[in-house]
């Protein structure tokens, strides 16, 4: 007889539930199963249950941010065994494909990329299949707590990548970040590690631009009024080093190319569902370069030794706590962030 | 009493002249005045012809691409003397300044950039003033012909820079270029250079589809048809690694962006008036690199040096020649390519 | 009972025999096994022969370039089947640690590296166990023979990586390439993707030299003479852009630093037992760069990309043709270079 | 009547004098003659004294750190005024050979380079000319004090573009620096700008090895031991990310090439007098990059603008002060700096 979990189950748009499911199963040699000990929801999860995301199914387990404990390992797992205690990236990789071989993971041809919680279940659950575990969980040092090393399933090394390393910052930068909740604050942290010398953070909230000079933004900007002015000023009137959008919308990526200097990098975070104006009749001359990018993982060695280093503090991210039953709950919170002023709710398993 | 020459007369929109106008003088230490030996029209002429140029004001010598000889030189300057022959570059660069350290001559902020025939007399002209002379010209060595040099003047080191280094090809690469122009077709002879396996041409004249195979397309496609057939067919379906826009157009710079692998580059070159649509609800998780740029010139030394080398056919580029007198016939011969062929025109004074 | 092949077996120093050994069984879920159809010998099996390569223990079978035809795979092989014709490459990956993440696969810290022939036996055989088959081999196109393929096993991808590209040849440079020997003109072959202006080469034999003009060198110097004066000629005396050195001598790798520009690179590809003198009281003001590197074959897809499009034309590459029956005369040729003309000796299995 | 100043005169090795000279003149249109407001003494200094640099010629002034105030500039000089607060620093720069048009200033082919004190008179006296003004003279805002300034003259660029550039240092990177004198204490400090994990500085004195903590090391490891043990301990075994040579030594290099690892980089900031022993036996595998560099300068504009910003504290670096008329006693202090724990000694003209 099978074994039941409880699991976020996704069941159409606008519909989740915490429900009983079967316990996954090693179903390829290269498969993992995790205890999920500690989770997070992220942004994208709301886009999927708005209806956004239409190749996820109904009846899809939710979730790609975890820390677990391995409890099984397929035959062809030679890095992991029983009972290590591992970070459940967002990010899977085959590590055999042509994107695979150079790092660049998140376009994998071989099965993976992003897959958890979107073509196949995710972490939102008691238990949970982890494909290609042995390039896509990462054994964790005693000294990196489960809340702390679940920022590292997808904001940070998203943020660092996609924006932070696409954007190429460089000592002395002046750095524009678009968008203060999680992923642009993950940028503003970790662009703090290439020494900008001005950090500007743009938002609406109040709250959120707060918390965003608690990152490490020395200016921070109202969205409502015009951000060129603070950014002229910082910069004898020619404009930002690197630009981020970490909104995901037409408005905040226009705004980001206004606000560019010649020569200038804008490094889009944001998910987008809609195109946007590209001002080609200002921007042919410019020398501008505009990137995009899903994560691809490569930087979560790297950004896990600086988690155990000490050098990135990202407790203040977490916001709110919530035992793993009370995910409905969690969801609610993290939905209304204006009311709740949630930036990353943790979920625990006892 | 004045001395007086021959220039090429911008009258306001679609108002040109061949007539009398008082000779240069040197104006600034820096400067050198040439004599003009052979120059050339390019399609930014015909665009400030067109009134798309605001900042051209009647009264402006046009033209930016010459071969002259120095006939006088301010006390500033260094390394001319009377009687060098000299590749007058369509940049001008103080030296100075923040971009002009950093070799982007285009973003010039103190003075140069494109100036001449722009916010300065240009050199379609008997005799032309060039400001900054010790960074804006080129000793020209003996074996490379005016004709040949001429096109160092802008198309070359603009396709070079703005498409091939900017677009990071590199050996064995897909390459798509969009537009068969004559930048389009510098993009091709310069692509060649990093040993690309497919370089592929997309134009909709038949003529300019032969000169592209000419040049080193070893793939031409009419615009008319979907160039996505023939890339996907070269790239198992995966996509260009480098797409180059040389129209200048919404459309064929939309194309650019259907055309590339994830993870690839598209290098803007055209010259852009109007706004363009960037999907980026299909390009935001593509890893997509967007370059857009002013040509700078930092590569004029190399490629002056593999000219002289023989590395670099541009013979085929010049498809009229005439004398500096009929500058008129030759703007009407350029100006209709689909009628002429014209691909580059080139004036000589005797 | 244990099935029997022949091998190249290595008996300790001086000591080598074609003689019966076991045929290899799968010993880890990640091995294949090949049947070998086509194999040489390389310069390092000659260091192994000579007793330089103490970690080499008797009774180990030689050899790390070949081409075979898959016969068995493990259960955590994903991409090989029975019967797949495939490249072993000198370098085998585990492909989870950090070397292998960002595509190092040659310093390999989870069991790989260089080991075939070296820690583990190699493919001089009739048959051959290839561990971590999935990042260790490459599949076959059609248009590409097993001779052509063979030589992308180790020379091909350590001349283009640690020569070509390790020394950032760039258009229009002016490189050097100290010793003509297979890894020599591999770099020569590999460096002309790049357009160099001129590409020098140095050796002592002048069958060797005639090579290099075949392979795309177009000047060619005597070791006995001073390389400086043609390098000094073709730069205006400031010296070479990219200076390779592919001896393993430290007469020869001295000669590179007094042959590179202010700026330039010294990329050495060599073998080396003994130390260098490096004249630091020279060379710590030229901004110079030198580079070392064991191959990671991180290009050999991209390689063997350009041979099926028939970039790379490796022909010349191979001298003289054996049976696999007649490694000892194989072995025989290739050790008498200087009498033989051998560049690449080629073993086929019928 | 020639007017008068004084100045610190070299009269052959070991050899020198603060005496009355003639003031310096304009000889050439691109100079500008400053006041020295501040100046400081190099380790090179005492090199030229020791006669360790022969092409200093008897009668030199001596001295390529300072600020000063502008009292004339040559016809020209397009970006100075007399009055102008301006930093000299140790590079001159033409502006137009091939090395100065890519930012390589230090390796400029027109007469610059390093040659204040070297091959033209220097700026340890009250007056100095600054040959090519416009691009190796640095105006200075208001809140970046003369003291704090002159430690960009040489030292801080130094070390950031040989030391820390060159080495490629990356957030979470394990650095060493061999020497903590002033360019390795500055060398720790640039290298922060990049965030390592750790910071391992060597030396022999204990005062430089607190001064090295003070600066942002995180360990201090004194040159008796054996270094290797603190690196392996802090890198699992591995060797440093990036290893910085700040002595001058063969030794000292020779101990970088041992600490290093595979992949990893060693930068060579040492002025050396004699060759070291590169042990390729070792290296030739190890995919190590080595680095030299006279400094260029290129990063000064980058110093400056992070100095004006307040990420830089240099104020450490200047142990002693002195007055413009006590050099000798400041050169005395300087020459003996385990016996007075001398870093920079700064001289301030009334």
């Amino acid at each position: 007889m099978e074994a039941l979990m409880k699991a976020v189950v996704y069941d159409g748009p606008g519909q989740k539930s915490w429900r009983d499911v079967p316990e996954p199963t090693i179903t390829d040699p290269r498969d993992a199963i995790v205890k999920v000990d500690t989770v997070t929801i992220c942004g994208t999860d709301l886009h999927i249950l708005a209806g956004d995301v239409p190749e996820v199914q109904p009846g899809r387990i939710l979730g790609h941010e975890a820390v677990g404990t391995v409890v099984d390992v397929g035959a062809g797992v030679t890095g992991l065994s029983r009972g290590d205690r591992v970070l459940a990236s967002c990010i899977s990789a085959c590590g055999v494909c042509r994107y695979c071989r150079s790092g660049r993971y998140g376009q994998c041809l071989g099965g993976g990329g992003w897959i958890l919680g979107h073509r196949v279940d995710g972490v939102q659950a008691q238990y949970a299949r982890l494909p290609f575990a042995d390039l896509s969980t990462y054994r964790l040092p005693a000294n990196v707590t489960d809340e702390t090393a679940v920022m590292l399933a997808d904001i940070l090394p998203t943020a660092y990548e996609v924006g932070v390393l696409n954007g190429q910052v460089r000592p002395g930068d002046t750095v524009v970040v678009v968008g203060a909740g999680p992923i642009g604050l993950a940028a503003i942290l970790t662009a703090r590690l290439y020494s900008p010398a001005h950090l500007v953070a743009v938002d609406r909230a109040e709250r959120r631009l707060q918390a965003a000079k608690q990152f490490g933004a020395d200016v921070a900007v109202d969205a409502g009024e015009d951000p060129r002015e603070a950014v002229q000023a910082l910069t004898g009137g020619l404009g930002a080093d690197v630009v981020m959008e970490a909104v995901g919308t037409p408005q905040a990526f226009e705004t980001c190319t206004t606000l560019v200097r010649p020569g200038g990098r804008v490094a889009n975070i944001g998910v987008h569902g809609k195109s946007a104006v590209l001002h080609l009749e200002e921007l042919w001359s410019r020398n501008v370069t505009i990137t995009t990018g899903l994560v691809d993982t490569y930087s979560t060695p790297d950004l896990l030794g600086m988690l155990a280093a000490g050098q990135l503090d990202v407790g203040h991210m977490i916001t709110h706590r919530f035992a793993l039953d009370d995910f409905m709950a969690a969801y609610d919170a993290f939905t209304r962030p204006a009311e709740t002023g949630a930036l990353k709710v943790v979920l625990s398993q006892d």
